[in-house]
């Protein structure tokens, strides 16, 4: 099998996920699909990581039942409204017929803001702040794929509620703080953050914001949402609190979802290579795989004693180390093998290494090797640890700035997007009234405006034009296709 | 509220897991309810010890979809027969009928197994040993109760492939091993491990195996359960290996669910007492929480300043701490509010602690108080730990024991049964044959025979006759009432 990213890369992305054990698609239920052990364990590392990062900015865990009647999505009007087109309805237990349908949650604010309304009295429960890592479910009728569009799907959504609208837009704030740390700080994955279009908006949300990276074949892909709520889940769930001064008000809120699934295929594909998965070391679930190299003028028994020295250093510096001592596999299947499921560095010992107890590290990036003394090993681990991360975030962030482009005529913005660009470009508004802008690019080229840039501070210079339809611009947004 | 534990334990139970904040049982789907945040924190340390303990025994992570159609879970006659009055059906996606329905998993046997048929090829392939953590969903006609019997619950499933009977049977062994590390060895819950009457077993197992603790009111809570499969799910799903000798095999299964809700039920009714929850020092959300003392001779900044040394020295130690400072609340409310959540050890501060740069440490279970210089603080803090621990284990294993009574009659088991005992009786048989015996037990005192024990050798004397039909007793078996 022979890989390239470049050229195909849904090729590439369906094979490595499949050949890297990450999923396997071949459940007999369309668009659900198995975790396999290996991106199992990628994608726990991710959620311990989001979760100790959202407990560290005070949220708390809870999980709420993986159902949810039909009354309470019915209690937010454009929130059911779109969501009905998605649920999954449970309508018997055994042969019974229920009394009343339920919905496999798609999304759960009805469920939480219907306990909510028990759990929140006074001034004093606030700011609460509650996260759930689970999966939701929604009856997509577009293709599915794995990691990026499916019927079941793994998450995390964090529910905040606060006193005030300010606290609230705070929130939001962090939470692309939040984003930051762990997306771009553990995972080596840049992303743009964008206030999104009103009309792309989170339904039952006052304004949404999200976290977009770009894909190898230049479309967007949405790792995280984050969505200001204003009040009006507080007021169709009677969420109030009796606040200081005496008097019951509703709270604000917002809800935030990291898409787990999404920075997992983003990981993937934005760091791989023709020779495979490519993981940070933060995530990798092997981090250094020891592979012992038999030649005549050593015994393999000896080979392996003094891997397991090497092994027993690794370990005992907190290293995730496997000593791959396979007697029936060729050191060169076992480097295929490591360098496609992305461990970062390999050790190879061979006679030389034992002899001058040492081990040559390779760099799973780079291809790079580098003989080092057994005693200076936990050191250069760590130092290799670091240059793969920045080398591998540096190359991302490179690659995403040479994949945006100005443009100043809607022909232009068709041009680039053909070539697997992303667009920059003044625009009218992000408001209702820039809807039919919106439209005309999404039947012209499939291409979405997916909003304005709160991340860096950016204005369209004066007297700029909307490139759709001519009225003066308000803002540059960014323009492309999206997964 | 004043909680009675020994005269009333269903009201003391329903108390401390709501006053606790473990779960709140008031979302409106009867059988599921909500997981607050400190339980919610508990049971995320019961799932990450258990499954540390499941990768030492060579379990690989993976996670399978929540549904499951109906063909897979026809494959296997007794196990459908038996999960088709329980399962919860998804008919429509949207408002389109699905063109099969799909189960909500009672349980995975039927979507691993499916998948088992691709990965497992050859004997290099075995053993082959997964686990998942996740929900499983049973329409429970039986009253339900919160963290014992509930119409979605959490538990691990891990499903394990060998080459050979004897492997399996090892398992089964090995799961026993695994379930003592944990649940006694790291949440100090004694049990006892059954083979199981045949009658009672799991439906499509050929035996299973379980361990039992015993709650306070004298009944059974099913803790773990382990079952070898032999080939019967093999056949069904068509899983075969090529093996060394050239020829395609069935292997050998067995499966393993640890109860997360029933062990976090147990710890919290074994250990718990009229204040409240005590926690095993391993599964405290919190592990010491400091409290100041305010009093006239020092200044309340002064005060919080030295406990936050306090504070840190203890998270230096890697304990988890929490300072709570609010001046607002007084000490007292602050040690009723951690007494009644379990929080294992108290750091007491005030002027005499400032004074003599020491700490007053509070035992939750015993509530004896020492005074220890800070230097010391961290070696106290270790050894405390260990003793409440082991009086915690201790404690239980003489209520356990306590608990048991040898009966030589059937009237002496109705008797002791009704008195909250568990009864060891010699009894005819285990097989098909003993039923009848079981069932006039479960007629006239609602209890049930939960089986032979294989983690202790006994054997009733020679001669010894069921105590229900007179026959001759293969066998001690175990009566009592169950959750």
């Amino acid at each position: 099998m022979k890989l390239d990213k470049k050229s195909n890369f849904s090729e590439w992305y369906n094979t490595v996920i499949r050949e890297a054990e990450i999923v396997d698609d071949r459940y007999n239920v369309k668009g659900f699909v198995v975790h396999r052990p290996w991106g199992m364990r990628i994608l726990k590392t991710i959620y311990r990581i989001y979760e100790e990062a959202l407990e560290e900015h005070g949220h708390e865990p809870v999980l709420f039942p993986t159902v949810i009647p039909e009354e309470n999505l019915r209690r937010e009007e454009e929130h059911v409204e779109y969501f009905k087109a998605e649920v999954f309805w449970i309508t018997h237990g055994a042969d019974r017929l229920l009394p009343r349908r339920l919905a496999l949650r798609p999304t759960s604010e009805t469920a939480f803001y219907y306990m909510y309304s028990y759990w929140i009295r006074s001034y004093r429960d606030l700011p609460f702040k509650a996260y759930q890592s689970c999966s939701v479910f929604r009856y997509e009728t577009k293709a599915t794929k794995p990691l990026l569009r499916g019927r079941e799907f793994l998450w995390i959504e964090a529910h905040d509620v606060f006193s005030t609208s300010e606290d609230a837009y705070r929130q939001v704030r962090e939470d692309m703080e939040i984003a930051r740390e762990v997306i771009y700080g553990k995972l080596a994955i840049p992303f743009m953050f964008f206030q999104r279009p009103q009309w792309d908006k989170f339904r039952g949300a006052e304004y949404t914001f999200a976290a977009d990276c770009l894909m190898p074949d230049g479309r967007f892909n949405q790792i995280a949402s984050t969505h200001y709520l204003g009040q009006r889940f507080a007021k169709a769930f009677e969420i109030k609190f009796l606040d200081r001064d005496g008097a019951w008000k509703y709270p604000y809120q917002t809800c935030y979802g990291p898409g787990i699934w999404r920075i997992l295929a983003a990981l993937i594909s934005i760091h791989g290579d023709d020779h495979g998965l490519i993981l940070p070391f933060d995530v990798a679930p092997i981090q250094v795989v020891i592979v012992p190299i038999p030649s005549k003028d050593v015994s393999y028994d000896e080979l392996i004693k003094y891997c397991k020295v090497v092994e027993d250093r690794l370990r005992s510096g907190g290293v995730r180390v496997r000593l791959d001592s396979d007697p029936d596999v060729t050191p060169g299947a076992k480097f295929y093998f490591w360098e496609f499921r992305g461990v970062p560095l390999r050790a190879e010992v061979g006679s030389m290494e034992l002899k001058t107890r040492s081990v040559t590290l390779c760099r799973r990036d780079t291809f790079e090797r580098v003989r080092i003394e057994l005693e200076l090993l936990l050191d250069a681990v760590e130092d290799l640890s670091r240059r793969i991360f920045d080398n591998l975030r540096s190359k991302a962030e490179r690659e995403l700035e040479s994949r945006i482009v100005e443009a100043l005529s809607i022909e232009e913005v068709g041009e680039s997007i053909s070539k697997g660009l992303i667009v920059k470009a003044p625009f009218c508004s992000v408001d209702y009234d820039g809807e039919p802008c919106g439209e005309k690019l999404k039947e012209a080229y499939s291409a979405e405006v997916r909003g304005i840039r709160i991340d860096v501070e950016e204005e369209p210079p004066d007297g700029a034009k909307c490139i759709v339809c001519g009225r003066p611009a308000k803002h540059y947004v960014y323009i492309g296709r999206s997964y």
